[in-house]
């Protein structure tokens, strides 16, 4: 890396992808999630209703790759893993809790406006 | 529609698939680029800088069809064509500057993070 500041306006630039990352559906919905505090991957996969678990395995490895989330393997019996959001994950909840209102809030409107588009065209 | 509030956490629920199109790169960066005001398709180009006219034409029909971005015909001699953001658009502005915000800041840490678990596997 260069010493220049990230910046997602210039080509190449890895925040782009990461962007894509952070913004796509089943990380804001497994971030949102984990606010709560710890959560084993079947009750991650209760909240998010329908998620797959090829999804949400490969949306918690990435969280998990880029610092967002930690694994703790307890070894009891029966063995628990559980799934924490990091220092650095948490940093994301605002964000991320403000992308889920948003949509939340217009979707009403954004599903009227393409009505209207669809039907002009 | 059922009256039911929209919740992203339950399955088909279509604040989903809006979720993934306002986190998507293009369209966080197109909206932070049209929120100084008006500009034809040229301008947009050459501040996302890298975008292909494909996915700046898509990302444009995408956020025209949601009601996010008009798309005004000036029958001028050359005719000129502009892209501006709706009101329900400018409201997009501040959850999206706050991802790009984040995305900025983490980077080096997830850079770090990813560099960590890479030679940990």
């Amino acid at each position: 890396m260069t010493d220049r500041p990230f910046d997602p306006y210039v080509r190449d630039c890895p925040t782009r992808q990461l962007l894509d990352r952070i913004g796509d559906r089943w990380t804001v919905l497994v971030v949102g999630t984990l606010t709560g505090g710890p959560l084993r991957f079947s009750e991650i996969a209760r909240r998010v209703d329908g998620v797959s678990q090829k999804m949400l395995t490969q949306t918690l490895r990435a969280l998990e790759r880029d610092g967002l989330v930690t694994r703790t393997h307890h070894p009891e019996i029966p063995p628990r893993v559980e799934y924490e959001l990091t220092e650095a994950g948490r940093t994301l909840q605002e964000p991320l809790r403000a992308l889920e209102d948003w949509a939340t809030v217009h979707m009403a409107g954004v599903l009227s406006a393409r009505e209207g588009y669809d039907a002009a065209v």
